[in-house]
């Protein structure tokens, strides 16, 4: 490799002013959304303001409106973002060439496991099941929302529509199953994740497992020529 | 029958001093827990005040401390009552003849008629799943609470049981089944009673629905000697 072609790759390499300008900008909503979080978390979302959230991340008012006019809009980037990362590390999680149960079956165990790593996402999350919170959005934003909510569903749904073709799956109405499952995970996985004070005595990690055991007995073809017993 | 006869009968039957009494205090009881759960619905149980549910009730503040000393008090009493229906009805709503596996059905689709039935119930029961409304009781309310939670669990885990020892439901954990099946009614129950604004648009008549299938699918022993595909 000569001197001149590596000055070339150099000069290539090197950010032009518009991308400088680029990565500082996303540098700053990133430190935004991290400010968000905290606020967010700490005083909840009818509570939390904007001057708030500019003073923890240490930028302007006009900057921080510059990226979010609203508190909404700061609250949807915020849940889309995990929605991101959710998305990603499911990916991780399951292997798309096992068995489609086995692939269910890792997701179910991804899901409560990634909520264990990221208990605030959960609360955040969920802030958004309040009427006030969601009453307040703008049908775009509301939109923006659904989609973050309804990637991983219809994920699953594909999955449980590929067994039912294969044959290893009942045929289950697939929508309907995927949100059952979602729903049900959800409330065994929330009080773990949110160390809710329990009423009942129960090891919600086990009944998460016993869920999890049902809910694939249940949703398995079973054998060819046998009659179920009901 | 002589006339004799019934003079004695008209005396034996009419109600002493002490039974009107105890009749009055129960009247009264009854007003003041009506009326409790108008002011906690309506403000919630943290803002909710004795003051107001005496005078709701047209009872003097007195009267309502001889019978409930704290709100808290007054909470589980209410639940105690609402627990008390919820069993009576759901009594009614099962045959004890029919197979495990249909009572259990019997038993889940009784779970969400009863919730549209009594929406409010859902939402006063709920309330306590509030860390600062549980925390402020008193080990002994405590206990009381989690009696009134737990008596329809036992009673479907005591229905799995029974299904293991007659060879139709498969050799899962009772206990643990039960709460999974009773968070995951709850999850898509609540929603429907609550007339929580969706994000994701689902059908959550039909999600109960595929719910209350998955779970009798995954619960039912599968045909002897056959193999479930997983």
């Amino acid at each position: 490799v000569s001197i001149t072609t590596l000055a070339e790759r150099a000069v290539a390499d090197s950010p032009s002013h518009r991308e400088l300008l680029a990565g500082q900008k996303a540098e700053t909503r990133r430190r935004i959304l991290a400010a968000a979080r905290k606020v967010f978390l700490g005083s909840g979302f009818m509570e939390a303001n904007l001057s708030e959230v500019a003073r923890v991340a240490g930028v302007g008012k006009g900057t921080l409106y510059r990226h979010f006019e609203t508190k909404g809009d700061l609250y949807v980037a915020m849940l889309s973002e995990h929605g991101g990362s959710f998305l990603r590390e499911m990916a991780e999680a399951f292997d798309p060439h096992a068995p489609t149960l086995t692939q269910i079956e890792q997701l179910g165990r991804f899901y409560l496991a990634f909520w264990k790593r990221h208990p605030e996402h959960f609360q955040l999350i969920w802030a958004v099941q309040n009427r006030d919170v969601v009453g307040s959005f703008s049908r775009e934003r509301n939109d923006r929302l659904r989609e973050v909510f309804e990637q991983p569903l219809r994920l699953l749904a594909a999955l449980i529509r590929t067994g039912i073709e294969q044959g290893t799956v009942r045929p289950v109405d697939p929508w309907n199953s995927a949100n059952a499952l979602a729903l049900s995970a959800n409330a065994v996985a929330g009080p773990v994740v949110t160390h809710a004070r329990p009423i009942v005595e129960r090891d919600l990690d086990q009944v998460y497992e016993q869920l999890l055991d049902l809910f694939l007995a249940g949703l398995a073809m079973p054998p060819a020529g046998s009659s179920r017993p009901r």
